[in-house]
């Protein structure tokens, strides 16, 4: 089974998603600058929100980059990454039209941590479809990035109790991690 | 005619399919962990529909392995599969937002119904053009499994009517029973 | 320039176009089957869109396997198209909502024949793209099927003043005539 | 690294926002024709706006051909492209309900001004990877229409003060100056 569909239908749903997030930004009724300044905290989510939309999108391409095949296991676990990323929208609305609540808070790590494991459960089925001696092993095989970040969403769910803020500074260091591009994908390619 | 655009575009009105069901889950106006149950029946939903969804891109893009020309029949039948799987975030809202009534739940299984009898009409049709010889009609010649998913349908649609979570019980039925990976096709490409 | 994203970005808009008409299928608030009964004239005029643009992604299917090359031209006369054709959910929402009144009726057909004179010139600008002599011209040069639409269409927006289900009865009329295969393609690449 | 998925991914994130802003046409209540009046600077909006993500939609096309690979900053460089382009709906719906009043219109140019440095910012990095004497470089090495456009944004946004009618004035303009096509890629194609 070649892996092209997969990789469309991914493309898809993850440009859906971005995209869906901005309809939260609603028109404002009047024309003053003022009244901008409600949409300032769903504004401030959907930036966050689409830079980690884009960070997934940007690693599947990349880990996507070394994989020679799919099989019906990877497609699950492709769409049980799907699922929770798909709850994107809603996590970032209910966060951003609550001025950064407690809950809201909460919930948006949870959906992070959700997708952070989905996308170790993938990484993991493509390694054992393609052996440890693939590149996708090779590349992958440690993920000390993937582990940490997991490792700072559990931190930031349960220090959001003491202060919301303290979850909003985690998620912003995840997504600055992330960032800075991945180039274990580019070391696998090069040193073939 | 190739087959490659038949596969982007079901794949992309699947992917909106699959996306637009969660802007059901409308936003809620409190913070507090106590809002979110009301939502809990419709998530419940998403969840049922989205696995179902994924169930017939899987299946769409398993058949699809097999399958070598298009003609404007198979285009139709695709067409016509996708109709009623356009039905579904309606049907999912209508069901989610009601607990699980009686007619949102008939409802359900009427979509789930002409889906499945949609899927075997494309199947058929691919037949035909294939051959009886063809890798599509021994892979597909005697599918006791969408045989056995229309009974249950037909089945759920009908004991709803005594109460709806029977018919809950066979969507989730039908749904395992897919969800454990088609090797049909799978063999059929062995076997070559 | 090669036509494949062309075919892709024409894909994403048809799919989306034909997935958000079905939005209008607001979730009724009762579970009775009677809170169905006013979404009947939204779903019937759902189902005559789904077709529309069902007929319309299928004759851009068959024509661009004639297609050889694009440029800046071709990518605009098929943007005309999408504008034309992006306009159909609200066409259809209007007239599902009014129960075919005059108006909303008129403004469908106004926008079907708007949307066959941007095909009519796609058709044109892909033809003198390729020449006289090619398999594009040779398919598409009398182009009776699309002539006959355009004055049907006319008749149905003036008639409709009259009685708005004359007008009804052509787009139904337009909608059985292009379901026919299109046989010009088949036979332009049977006789090669 | 191949830019198969990059167009992909670009292509249905134009293809929904162009499908998302006639959202914003919202169906009327009545069924007269006087019903569509209040309709029309929300249409003239949606039309702006589509040829505005045509013409981006068109310019990345033909760029993309001239494009040998793609790394990690250009993957960014173009998601960041596509988040000022995600902005096009807020912007064209706030202006087109309110009438051109001047903060709307304000903020659309910003929108567009920041999308015009976006791109100019993806056509540096992939001038960066692919070199100076590449075909990207020599095609778009001076790039005076994107520097006309910038300044005409600048302009347009400061007389929006005076007149915010100046302002939509200078919107035409970029459009049409740009709808002109870009004869820039099929030289450099032509030449080699």
């Amino acid at each position: 089974m070649n892996k092209s569909r997969l990789e469309a239908f991914s493309d898809g749903v993850l440009a859906i998603i971005i995209t869906i997030m901005v309809l939260e930004l609603k028109t404002p009724h009047g024309t003053s600058l003022r009244t901008l300044i409600p949409l300032i905290p769903v504004f401030m989510s959907y930036v966050l929100s689409f830079i980690y939309v884009g960070i997934y999108w940007n690693n599947h391409h990349h880990m996507m980059q070394l994989v020679k095949k799919v099989n019906g296991s990877v497609l699950w676990a492709n769409l049980h990454l799907l699922f929770w990323l798909s709850l994107f929208p809603f996590a970032t609305a209910w966060m951003g039209e609550n001025h950064y609540e407690t809950w809201p808070v909460v919930m948006y790590g949870g959906v992070m941590l959700m997708a952070s494991i989905a996308y170790y459960i993938l990484v993991r089925t493509l390694i054992k479809l393609h052996g440890q001696e693939s590149d996708v092993a090779k590349a992958y095989g440690k993920d000390v990035k993937g582990k940490i970040s997991t490792g700072i969403y559990v931190f930031a769910i349960l220090s959001s109790f003491i202060s919301s803020w303290i979850g909003i500074f985690c998620y912003i260091l995840v997504a600055a991690i992330w960032f800075i591009p991945d180039t274990r994908v580019e070391k696998t390619i090069a040193n073939e």
